[in-house]
């Protein structure tokens, strides 16, 4: 009799996004003629830029030749590849990253998903409230977590409360806690950690050996230089942290799919008897066994994101995008709305400044200016009252956007 | 204090190929003028075929245009292509399998090594052996077995010999099992299983409320009319079963990465107290959590293998390579080898008949003719004094190997 691993009978049905687009989906039935603009889900709209587009197709070239012809690679993903992100990512920032500390993969969402497969089932994991869903949702079918209370919370998780009374940078937890995910450009937030707020992370997890899961997917979004764009910058990361980053956001990579994790091999566990062990055999054993590397032509194209011209095509879309993410600060503080993020980050976290709750203020934007972002509360608890606009969105349609929204009554 | 997975501590160490690898690079050191043929990892030598590349192009062209760029697509893979699996790998064989059961993929290897996230830790689970050692260690990972014994088999796991007696189609288990992986066209073993042989699987799942993991990534390789292709030929499967396809081997996409898993909506699995739920929202939920969907080039180009000309090109690479297959049986019996596989299948399984262990007739091949093959042992304890010759090479390669085995002095 096969059994079924219940911890996923615990998950909550009603994810955020299918619920918005089941609402979204109404409204047009009953509005066929609505023009509705789209600034939820945190998809990009550019395409892929020219160098990035010539090295595919030269990927795919070489896939037609029986002499430049790739069959497996390594899991790893390719040295060109590895070495080029070693250099331009972390060693040109001073962080002492090497090579084959680098594992290409398919995505941060997956990456962050099966990270905790490495991670005994008796470890205290710890997420910013509110929160990527991803890391909430896959703490809960590895069975690290009890079941959803009341209060929007999974018993056995611990939330850090991430609100504009802190900064969004959350309090040191005052129980102990084993895995601890932060993810700065935050996701929902959009706001950032300082060099002094990291460290006093890396320095709680050099105490407590504990193990900072720290999600870099939206650094290419920061300008500001006193910001870091990766953990490794501060001392003592490399024995504590796992850092994600991923080419999404990066390079508009989200339907090309291309990221990597970073696993120091200095950075240590323990077993249940206390023995210390390094983290990066696991990973890299898991990494080998259940994932078969990323498509040869899409890591060619990756790379190419990794050169001086291909630096300077990033940075021309991610100010696009900062555009719009500048646009939509100002309108909503015109309107009243208190407004966070959106300055070393495509997302603009934002409060109506009216008490409202998420939910009908989505209901709001819907009915009374065809605007789709998403509800804060769907990020966890401490989200309610706020609302996620994403900056990756046709610049048009972000000015007409913000212009129906200066027009609400309220 | 984080904890690691102790189960990982399990594994051993000494993985098959890397222990290959490091066998020939010795040699290589020692014969730096040798002249080695590879016949050792199932890895295909042909370049992807012109409607494949071709797809592919204009896939990486719609991505640098604003108006066809794809950006984040569906988890589970594009509708144009679960449609034209659907219909043409399995509903044109009486398999009634619809679009919506199939998700896509970048491996097999990644979900055969996924799949058990979705079941209890309280399953027994059955293997093959020999086996491909993916589904062993992965479920050592999930904590699904003991450890190793000295006989060569993981405590907890049940082994299910497959031999030149039971013409490499185990017995039905003794002990009730919950999960049994299957594999057919096997790896290693190169053997097929007929109508009837699959129906006693069924009865037995059926009879037992097991799920049979049928791995069918060489499907392709069948051209006996009478074996079948697919679990789903057999009634009442798709109840008891899950299916993974891969465009690995069937069209060269060891390097691009494309293949698909098949989970009917009627398969159940059970609560540990005996409530029956479906499989599929499970995957799916999975799926849709940890996965962000395939490269859209890549499934783009994977969609031209399922067109009329599509497979008219994937069935002229698989001819290729199946002459290659029929080489090696045939010079292999010339020199006294037993020999099985390598009809339906790209891989031989042969005994040296000369009561030979597998590591011996390794050394012996790659030494006295520089050919390199994969040790039978190294898939399990019933492949020792067996030798797999994997068929994915260059023709001209294959016949000088060959040659080579004719002259050998025993």
């Amino acid at each position: 009799m096969a059994l079924i691993n219940e911890n996923y009978l615990k998950l909550q049905a009603g994810y955020l996004f299918p619920e918005i687009g089941r609402r979204v989906r109404e409204f047009q039935k009953a509005h066929p003629g609505a023009d509705i603009i789209k600034m939820g889900i945190g998809d990009v709209t550019l395409p892929l830029t020219p160098l990035v587009i010539n090295a595919f197709h030269e990927g795919v070239d070489e896939m037609s030749k029986a002499a430049s012809f790739k069959g497996y690679g390594p899991e790893q993903g390719y040295g060109f590849l590895r070495e080029a992100i070693a250099e331009t990512e972390f060693r040109r920032r001073g962080a002492d990253i090497h090579a084959d500390e680098i594992f290409i993969s398919d995505g941060s969402k997956c990456d962050t998903g099966n990270i905790l497969e490495i991670f005994g089932q008796n470890n205290t994991i710890a997420v910013q409230d509110p929160v990527y869903p991803v890391y909430v949702d896959t703490s809960v079918m590895g069975g690290r977590t009890g079941y959803f209370q009341q209060n929007g919370y999974y018993d056995g998780l611990v939330y850090l409360p991430c609100t504009a009374e802190n900064g969004f940078i959350p309090e040191l937890p005052k129980q102990k806690v084993d895995i601890i995910f932060l993810c700065y450009p935050n996701n929902p937030t959009g706001t950032t950690a300082s060099m002094e707020e990291l460290k006093k992370w890396v320095d709680y997890a050099l105490r407590n050996k504990a193990v900072i899961l720290f999600d870099a997917a939206y650094e290419a979004y920061i300008s500001d230089p006193a910001v870091p764009h990766s953990i490794y910058e501060i001392e003592g990361a490399k024995e504590v942290a796992i850092e994600f980053r991923s080419l999404s956001k990066t390079a508009g990579f989200t339907g090309t799919r291309c990221a990597y994790a970073v696993i120091p091999k200095n950075l240590m566990a323990t077993t249940e008897s206390g023995e210390e062990k390094p983290l990066y055999p696991l990973w890299f054993r898991r990494h080998t066994t259940k994932f078969n590397g990323v498509s040869y032509p899409v890591q060619k194209a990756a790379a190419a994101i990794f050169t001086p011209e291909g630096k300077k095509e990033v940075r021309s879309t991610v100010n696009y995008y900062m555009k719009n993410a500048g646009i939509i600060r100002e309108n909503l503080a015109k309107i009243g709305f208190k407004v966070y993020g959106g300055e070393n980050s495509p997302y603009v976290w934002a409060n109506s400044g009216r008490g409202m709750k998420s939910w009908d203020l989505f209901d709001k934007l819907l009915n009374e200016a065809n605007v789709v972002g998403t509800p804060g509360s769907g990020f966890g608890p401490s989200g309610e009252g706020y609302f996620r606009f994403s900056s990756f969105a046709q610049h048009e349609n972000v000015l007409t956007a913000m212009e129906r929204l200066q027009n609400l009554k309220w």
